[in-house]
């Protein structure tokens, strides 16, 4: 058995994890992110403690703790080189987490733990796969060959930032037209606000007013019932989700994409749409093409992943 | 000793090349990309037969032919599956030349080859490496853990076909905004010549005058001349071609990018300010930075790594 755990901004998420990445209990608590990060530790710490006591465990059950965090990672060592929403700069996560609980510790970044997770439950053996994340941001991460890939320095796989209008939106990373500042919900809030501005008679006003917010629903919902500026930004945001895909096609060409986050709640209404872009428009006309499809583990993703950092030799 | 053949357009080259990546001799033909196919095969069966008499070499001495050829390649099957400018389409293109010169084949794309022979010559076992050409389109190869990286379907690494401007200027393979469509010499000598359209006491009508044509150095040498209009061309262009290489870093950091192509003749007034945005604007902030280099080689990394496509296991 093996403990993962997915240290997010709001939450510290764990679960009971066997080889075979079937969670078999779960807890969570606050992260509360403002504290020092020794306490966050040793919270988590205690969570671990708290699932293996709960589920009539002894410490000696577990083969190891798999711990997804944000920032840069240097999963050799299991340090935070560095996290700016929970502080830290060169913070040993690994040594820290061992002083409370002592079992081997692996650390990676939490969008590759939440890629690897997807992979293992979702991917069918297959040789590459790539998971985009729509949420605040565009996140993600890639296996090849069954593994990770973290790149020459550890910390490859960020495909929110690769360039997808040269020029274009100004982006949190210092950069301009990065493809999260497209293909991110907070992109599409910010476009379907856009339009609405432009619009004012169009149904999306409606349906923000009965939602009580502009969100990533909007300009779908009023699509569905017939309104052509939400149509409009239905249309650019689906194009800008599946250009970016086709530059991970033409670039690596993974087996397998699975299209996460929020957004993705939208499925096949969404789904469809972008492998049919990305089916037309990709470089590849004469070979067999990469499936495109919804991750479905939503948040246990990042549990499961971590847990099986622990399994990679 | 094998050899290696690169297929062009224009000519059919091959060399006498060392298990180390050395060419011992070389030769070429016209190819007349007009004749039917199997002729042409037939002269790169020959062109291997005079290199090997010629070195007063025997069939024997030699351990296998490697091809690179334009196009979509089965490199499992050294089949063309399809390739436009010397026409082919599922051409069994190994087992044909095997009818004239009984020896291993094996066949990959020419891009691949060419990244694969500036690889093992000037990447100084790096663990990944990517080259990115510039010439009348942008191509290129990627090879990871010391491999080339072909993707699930044998036809990955097409970066200039990664989107740099969505919806932007129609690329010949019918997407909107491809990288090629900015960071090629064609591009280049387009903007060039819209920009001089736009200032016409710009330096660069002298340049071109000059030269006889526009090209792609006519704005670098009118920039260098201190010409703004030509300046804020080689600007862009030096953005556009960094803003790509800053796409494939965040996706995959590849520990050595090397840039080839007839306008990286320009040397590092190219490359250091590509180096400079790459360094400034990627994603990682915290860890080693990939090398951005120059390519070194030329038409010679086609033939070298088209033999080393016989040493792959």
């Amino acid at each position: 058995m093996y403990i993962g755990i997915d240290l997010g901004g709001t939450n510290i998420a764990a679960g009971l994890v066997t080889d075979k990445g079937e969670i078999m209990a779960k807890a969570s608590v606050p992260t509360n992110s403002g504290r020092p990060t020794e306490e966050i530790v040793r919270d988590m710490a205690e969570l671990s403690k708290q699932l293996i006591t709960e589920n009539d465990l002894s410490i000696d059950d577990i083969e190891a703790v798999g711990i997804g965090c944000p920032g840069t990672i240097d999963y050799k060592t299991g340090e935070v080189v560095y996290c700016n929403n929970i502080k830290m700069d060169h913070f040993p996560l690994s040594d820290v987490f061992r002083k409370h609980l002592d079992l081997p510790v692996r650390v990676d970044n939490d969008a590759n733990c939440a890629a690897l997770g997807e992979y293992k439950i979702n991917g069918g053996g297959a040789s590459s796969y790539l998971l985009i994340t729509l949420g605040t941001g565009v996140g993600g991460g890639l296996i090849l060959n069954g593994r990770l890939h973290r790149g020459f320095n550890g910390v490859a796989a960020e495909p929110g930032h690769i360039t997808l209008v040269s020029g274009g939106e100004r982006c949190t990373c210092g950069k301009e037209g990065c493809w999260e500042c497209y293909a991110s919900a907070t992109a599409l809030v910010r476009d379907t606000k856009r339009a609405m501005e432009k619009a004012p008679d169009s149904l999306m006003h409606k349906v923000a007013a009965n939602a009580g917010k502009v969100g990533g629903k909007t300009a779908f919902d009023a699509a569905e019932m017939g309104d052509s500026a939400a149509k409009q930004v239905v249309d650019n945001y689906i194009r800008y989700v599946a250009d970016g895909i086709v530059s991970c096609a033409n670039f690596v060409q993974p087996e397998i994409t699975a299209i996460g986050g929020g957004v993705s709640k939208q499925g096949e209404s969404l789904i469809a749409p972008i492998r049919e872009y990305v089916y037309r428009y990709e470089y590849n006309k004469h070979m067999p093409k990469m499936k495109v499809e919804a991750a479905s583990l939503g948040n246990d993703a990042g549990i499961i992943g971590a847990a099986m950092l622990c399994m990679e030799e």
